[in-house]
């Protein structure tokens, strides 16, 4: 992909290091590495470059956020536990100005787990939301978001 | 497409009949059945058949989704304003027993708007949600709808 | 039964029509025609003439209570996912003005599901309640019916 | 009156078909007919055109509302028990863009009544509100949505 | 009008002194003494007295629906910011014991403001409510007054 | 009856005792002796045996609850008011592991009481509930049990 | 004091026992044996019988309530921590049927401490309430129970 | 009674003035003059100054509670309404450093009636509380009061 | 300070004028008079005119409130107890139409006392809140108000 | 043991007595006397003396709990049911004035099964809370009661 | 400044390094190291040492608050996002003993923003509040601790 | 102890560094390295390994529990502040999938705290919960690791 090409950031949140190493069963085994992997390739296919931060720690989320703006060109957010918790990242988001499109993802619908995941400190200044597909939720908003750049564009 | 084509139920709940002719500045002058041409394009590409239906009287969409057992693949649904009160469209989703992936798509995030919106009657029990996307949500739902009944295939 | 005998009506609410053919671990294979079959041999028994309605359609629950004052002596009611929810059916049962006996009944027990079920718009307007047993809950109310009716008589 | 008067498109809700035939020591022994017929001449005294429409479904009240756009000048709108419950018909108002004044009336005072009639899903988006008086909250409805009316004209 | 003519007391609260004043945009240029000229002669089309009472005091309008007993027969109540905090008014209403008609009304509809103002100490026990009409609210609860006062007659 | 006749086990919580000596006019005058003694027959004609337990004391309800363990083959429990604060008798209930049928019986329905009375601890683990017949609520209970047991058999 | 003499009953509920020889910088030195001279010597004094019960079994304050019915004229209660819990109690109370005055009363002022306390299941049912006096309350009910039993004499 | 005799401070609130005038049948016909009166009497039974104080007005009760401090040995208050809602006359309260002893009094039993009235401003501050005697309410805390001001002596 | 000066209105409100008689080892020993003093002292320096009104009267704050508009530059205000009740006051400082800047000063801080003082009515309308300082607070509210006067100029 | 040693009370709450006979999945096999067995064994390791009580009645745990007072040096209390909804215990816990360590044990984890569960009557009185270990959960309170007792020695 | 001066350290929360650089229309175009510049400023016109830490992770403002225990006199702190969730930063602050005062500062007012702001989990244990003046709100509080560390001096 | 021994993490959450240098009259004067001495001693006698780690930041606790798997055999948590807010705690220890068992301790009891200290976010998924007892609480829960390592063994 040529230097021009819109770079998209995916975050993973906390415990997200995880995936197919613990409840197999559940989450299956694929890797949080096989499906950046596979999203590397997705994003050559719609010739977007694309960049991939996980962190356990709410200020490295909140530190990567800030610095996305002027950078790149669409987030995909999985903030996972602090989904439910963190104003610091919602505040984040919200320094972005709307500047950069931000989809927020989740393997699972947390709708239907503990009902403290049904609050939700993003939900309403996201751009979109893809939720319970496994790591398909990944794919549908990079191709969500290769449509939002584009028109952006 | 051939006859063997597994077949998607897009359903589209109570106003959205309206789409395209009421607040342009936000919904966009998309009318639904533009949506729906789309939508049938891209179920073509994929291999897909698709039927449409909308109603803004409750036990219609409820008689609908009692009707897909059997009959269709996967569903869109759209539940609209009965999203967010529908006991009864929840216990048909409910009967159908898992046998048919159900996507629930809003053209909006319904948590962005009055708090009311944030109950909601079905997210714990369909396989999937999307959001915020517009009519994307649609196209979006139908992507993911090819690769479950594939999955199930 | 002749001429003179009261009737009852039994009014089923919405996706019971599905019964016996869903879930079957759960409700039995009981199909809806088998429990009015029954019904209709004991309100025989009992000398009641007996009639039935199912509906998904709020609305024509609605209709269907108001068409019974005046014409029917007993009302065996399964509002279903409606009783959590309708306003216009309590107002449609308040409108007879309790000169028709009203038995609600469920197949089981609504408090031990989902806790928006433990809602209910009924309860407190109606003469008696029956839940838990299966299709033995019409039954069971059947009888009761009939007692209260001829004590009116 | 003349082919260019105004029209007002008077709505009832559920159960009030009833009015007149129930409960006559609270709500009078005056029917919805001859309550339409009190407005029938009141709106020929302003020189307005009326229209009626009765239904207790849901699914009726929002169609009926969505064809008012550009037909009607002038809604008086009595949800009756859906004004509680109703999204679909808040959905349905909202999409009138406030292209037409809506009056939401009562006949009694839900607020001194049972506390979920406390919850109304429309007030907050309705240009007047008049209850308490009766069939009067009808027809005082009609003398605002007169002036309304002349105002926009 | 001669001395038999009925009394009408037109109650305004606190900060109602200042309409026509402020927010112009919101509330219009009408004072609060043009709305009084206005009732006062719409009354004596409908052959009532009428008085006036505004204080930003709850006791000096305690102490007025107190000296309304036995002197008045109807009052216009536009409680406003009081609506929503005083048990005093209310007791003051309730010591009425019914004696003389109530309308509660409102230039705006305090339901589509701010949260608090959905609590609302004195409408149980109103006998109408007119709210949202600007000015015109004050002058069809006359009008209702009229009706009223004639048939308590 | 003979010596394998399953037992049953009727249970009446507190105040049941003073039945036909209060309150009359809502109660009745049937006493507790009296509808004990209608229920003995009716034993009797379904071949069931039955005891009789009240008692004010709520470890009372807890002691005999346990020991209706491998000893009755059916319960019917009016826990009165304790069926809204009694953490006890669930769990005493619980202990019973399912091995005897459990029909919770009131005489009227707590729903249409005093609010506190919406709460109920034993409601989602009993097999059956029968409200608002009065002392036929016992008798439909037992019809019920009959069958139930007759069923486990 | 002569066998025609009033008989009123003074029930003192859980812990009460305990009075004197426990916290007495709070509830001081005096012992409930104390308190019960104290009370006896004014209901001489006033003339009336008078006895005692003290109880931490709820099944006791029930039975000992249901046993004042025709047989004592006033009634004393201090239900202590069954004040905030017991239905059963206020069932009991209610089973009185207003023959007999009931008078409830509290040493400290419960709204005063924990925040449970707050709930009270009979304040709604009793007949004047006294708090906050320590033993003193017990003498200002007797003295109001000397004067509502007269009255109803 | 002589100059050193111990003042009480009666503190009549909002609309207490009409007592004996309104709703006959639940308060009596005893006015609130009368009521002093029997005070005055009593006081000088047991040697007590007595002074009165009715106002409709929240900011004069702050405003005598200020002034009884240093001059006053004693205060009898029925804040009526503003016992619900007043943080200012708590705070008057507050203010007066626990050096008088405040009984407060009602007719009625405030939580026996509206569920707004269960909330109290100013329980958990007073010294003593009684409620539910009517006029005799006034009376019993005028005794208690006798009994706290010689002991503080 | 000549006659140009800006005028800064320093509101106290109930039982502030008790400061320095109360309490003393909370709030000191500091008069609202000395407070004031030194407010004035402040305001010379700072060229700013001042002037002080403190009432228990809710009435008297919203009447000085409304007529702050036009006359002063700046609002210094401690609601004190109506703080936390008075939709009246919040309605007086919204009539002002941000035309003068409001500054909500407390001595303690309300969120660290009782619950109910977490209620505030006005601090989101407010221009600036400064709490815990005691008096200090108010001088802190002047220099903000001569910074923000002089922006305004 | 010589008679000098300090004595440990353990109380065993409702249901408990039927530990080891039901659910043994859940519970084992364990039963209530040989936990008792273990305990006192290790006890007498301890050189603590220990008694044993098991009631399903709240008055007895309460009559218990208040007869340990100036006779045991600690308690271990398992109270089950009650733990959820006595005030009564918590009173008799409260009146031991801090005399005795208490310590409260459950064999499961309260906080993971239903949510009425979570309110804890007792939580904040107790010296220290063990939970979740089965029948261990009693002997590491065995285990802390005696450096407890040793220290307050 | 002389190495006697107390030291004040201000510790800005997370996003705040943004300041300056977003929402310029709101929060002006003032960085957070011009802030820091002008404080530095007015530290030095008072004679007061002062340090800066800005975070976007919890844990380092954790750490700095318990590192300022015995090396600084006085802090400012502005824990934004952190303010409604953190009970890390409230036991860090408990854990200073109140030997360091401790000023909260806000640049908006919480309060006025979204509801979940309206939680706030230090306010009850700082020394002083100062919010909505923008970057004055920090200024403010400089002047405050000047006042007050001079006061402990 | 030999390198087969289990290995036990005790992982000590935020502000725990402090431990005996702050409120010693609360937390006595042991430091936290003092406890991890007693806890290494009590470990060398139950043959088990042991490991420390404290940390103020959620995100190394989450790390920190993430490595514990396959690595260490029993966990001792005091997650402090975290226990009430942190959503990602509860998910690293879910990620462990019962693996290894977690006893969670506090030193005090925080249901005798503040009330937002009632919300746990782990207690649910632990495998033990010791709190009340100061460092003893360590010990205990190490004993009790002991016994649950050599059961799994």
């Amino acid at each position: 992909m040529n230097s021009n090409a819109s770079l998209i950031s995916v975050i993973h949140g906390p415990n997200l290091n995880l995936l197919g190493t613990r409840e197999p069963e559940i989450y299956g085994t694929e890797t949080l590495d096989q499906i950046n992997v596979t999203l590397r390739q997705e994003a050559s296919t719609l010739a977007l470059g694309i960049e991939f931060l996980q962190s356990n720690h709410e200020g490295n989320l909140v530190d990567h956020l800030q610095a996305c703006r002027g950078r790149v060109q669409g987030i995909i957010l999985n903030a996972a536990a602090y989904t439910h918790t963190s104003v610091a990242i919602r505040d984040a988001i919200l320094s972005l100005d709307n500047t950069i499109p931000v989809i927020e993802v989740h393997l699972s619908i947390p709708g239907s787990r503990e009902s403290f995941r049904k609050v939700n400190m993003i939900e309403d200044i996201v751009d979109g939301r893809i939720e319970g597909f496994g790591s398909m939720s990944y794919l549908l908003a990079l191709k969500a978001l290769s449509t939002l750049v584009a028109k952006r564009g």
